[in-house]
């Protein structure tokens, strides 16, 4: 093999330009320019409102109780025993589960709960598949566990899973599917009928191939739903060999904390050896535990959210007013996100002529989905207010 | 290639035995047997004095003086930019360097430094080397990262780096060193010469193979020395290519929060493009960002370390009663780990006796190198003293 000095593929994903910070940083290049008050950044998917008073009410009690050493020491590899029974605890009262703390695995937050677990069960020549659109870290994680990443194309219609296009896709190598439901970057909610279509066709192709197929659900977005009717089904209790991924950055708004946990379901099948797996590959990444005063915070906290009424009223208000200007906007059921379709067919052109109007959009093709943009609501009704003048001259400038 | 359920490396590592825990458990277990009080455990290598004061103070300030989305919001992947340049600050003054800002990453800790680091230089068909005794997560680390570790034997007189079985070691399929002084196991700090030799043959075996080889410095233990005349060298000024891992889980006593950094070196060959490669491992492994209360605590703290009096105590209390009894002790200049010859060739039995006083300690194997121990004395004082006796009556089971 030839020399290297040192791995091409992590400089590629060192260097790779993002659309989304490309965006963000022109957002505040021009609020240098014409003032901040003028320019509509709806880039970033990161928590507007504040963490719950009571995250910081239990930070201040642990540092008047609890012993620095114990505070601030190693927990178990796997998260301290209390943290994991109290989210056990919440799981069972939530969904009627059987989880246990053994079954619990803490993680640096969404992203490490993806790694660990993807590391646990993929091997070379392995297949992962998801859905369009994605969130497009998805293919760098599957990569970096040596894997293939298989993309199942959108269901332009409605954004849920095209399973169509699943059934033709799947194939003896596919180890293991990625779902994230409410979805980055649609926040489209998952029926519960096109969950339960979806997990059909995955145990009928374990019985056909003879082989586990993991479901991994990627769930960071859980908590955030708008509409009392929706429901988010819980997928253990749909299919066996199922992980979820949660993460505290969006229900807790703690994003640069990095906490969240792995589920792997009790049902699963080789569950304990499974789980062993998750530990191994947590081992080897260099996780060491998750942080430990946070894991403290977490327990004290499960359930507790941030105040989401800010962003369902930002929902209400930008797919309003956006309808009514005549966008085809996708209906968002949870999540921050708001996806709506380009006026042109291309989405990079398109939020290249939004910027004539201030308004900072990311266009749809890094999440393997051409034509529509992405709007993060995660910012203040203000702001929003203020955007909507720009938004109507926008959909003008086409024509509408 | 056959189907595996899962990854059978993973299994293997979250399987794997571990010398330290399982002697841990087995505290655990005698304290409640026989009291507390009468179990004399040194297995841990985890702090046992507290954060400094200023560490709660500075959280406190933060939660008061920062808006909570700023305060826990995620931070730019390779750190936030006034922890960074604090650090670099506190770099350049104590060692009259030129490090910036954008020369270092920060990390969720020592280990995360590690992982980051190698998998952004290894290449299949790498080798890494270390030099025994070692810490035994290194095997681990260099193996995730699809690469082999060769260890380079202990030099049994006086645990420096032994350079002549290194000479003879490296080849040109030699990537990356990875050292540790002050250095775990055996609490020996490398002396400034027997580190530029061993810089001196860094640098012809990369003028003879061409190509570059990386010095990684594994750095946790640098504030813990305990006399004024020990000089723990600065590697990048002795050596371009070097990658110096920080960790503040010893210095600020913070081990579960995970908070480390890596510096790369300025002077480093394609300094830029190496560290775009750490920023893409980053990544890749799942890590996202620093934990981003304990970033902006450090920044506050750089200069800050926990009271390290209490382990110069017990490293003078055990080195010159154990010496007095007959052992055989390496003198420790650093970290808080004595190494000392067992009494027996086989240290396994040599621990398995010492049970017998309710001593547990460490045999060194696991560590690459027979028949010594480790006595990790980061513990209370107290308890040294109340230990001593079992110690005495040990060495004379041996006929000291």
């Amino acid at each position: 093999m030839e020399y290297q000095p040192f791995q091409k593929s992590m400089l590629a994903l060192g260097q790779a330009p993002s659309v989304i910070r490309e965006t963000f940083e022109y957002g505040l290049r021009r609020s240098k320019e014409i003032g901040r008050e003028n320019v509509f950044d709806f880039s970033l998917g990161n928590p507007s409102v504040p963490a719950p008073d009571s995250v910081h009410g239990s930070i201040r009690r642990l540092m008047d109780e609890v012993d620095s050493v114990q505070l601030h020491g190693y927990t178990s590899a796997i998260g301290a025993e209390g943290t994991r029974q109290a989210i056990a605890n919440r799981i069972n009262s939530q969904f009627g589960t059987k989880v246990s703390a053994a079954d619990i695995y803490m993680t640096c937050g969404a992203a490490a709960s993806l790694t660990v677990t993807l590391h646990a069960v993929l091997c070379p020549g392995d297949t992962c598949m998801t859905f369009a659109p994605f969130f497009p870290e998805y293919r760098v994680f599957v990569e970096a566990a040596n894997a293939k990443l298989t993309v199942v194309p959108a269901d332009l219609d409605n954004f849920q899973m095209n399973l169509e296009a699943f059934g033709q896709l799947i194939t003896p190598e596919t180890k293991a599917v990625i779902i994230n439901t409410p979805n980055n970057p649609t926040g489209v909610v998952y029926t519960e009928e096109n969950l339960r279509r979806f997990c059909d066709i995955l145990r009928a192709k374990e019985a056909e191939y003879g082989h586990t197929i993991y479901l991994i659900a990627d769930e960071p977005y859980r908590e955030l739903v708008y509409d009392d009717a929706t429901k988010v089904p819980y997928l253990p209790d749909l299919y066996d060999d199922t992980f979820v991924c949660y993460s505290y950055s969006k229900s807790l708004s703690l994003p640069g904390e990095r906490i969240g946990y792995i589920v792997v379901s009790p049902k699963m099948k080789d569950n304990r050896l499974v789980y062993a797996a998750v530990c191994g590959s947590g081992r080897a990444l260099g996780f060491v535990c998750a942080p430990s005063l946070a894991q403290r915070v977490v327990a004290e906290n499960v359930a507790a959210t941030s105040d989401l009424s800010v962003y369902k009223r930002n929902r209400d208000l930008l797919y309003q007013s956006l309808t009514e200007y005549g966008y085809r906007c996708i209906y968002p059921d949870g999540a921050f996100y708001l996806w709506v379709q380009a006026l042109e067919p291309d989405a990079n052109a398109f939020c290249k002529k939004a910027r004539d109007f201030e308004l900072l959009l990311v266009p749809s093709d890094s999440f393997g989905c051409e034509g529509y943009i992405r709007i993060a609501y995660c910012v203040t009704t203000e702001m929003i207010e203020r955007s909507l003048p720009a938004f109507k001259k926008l959909a003008e400038a086409y024509g509408k």
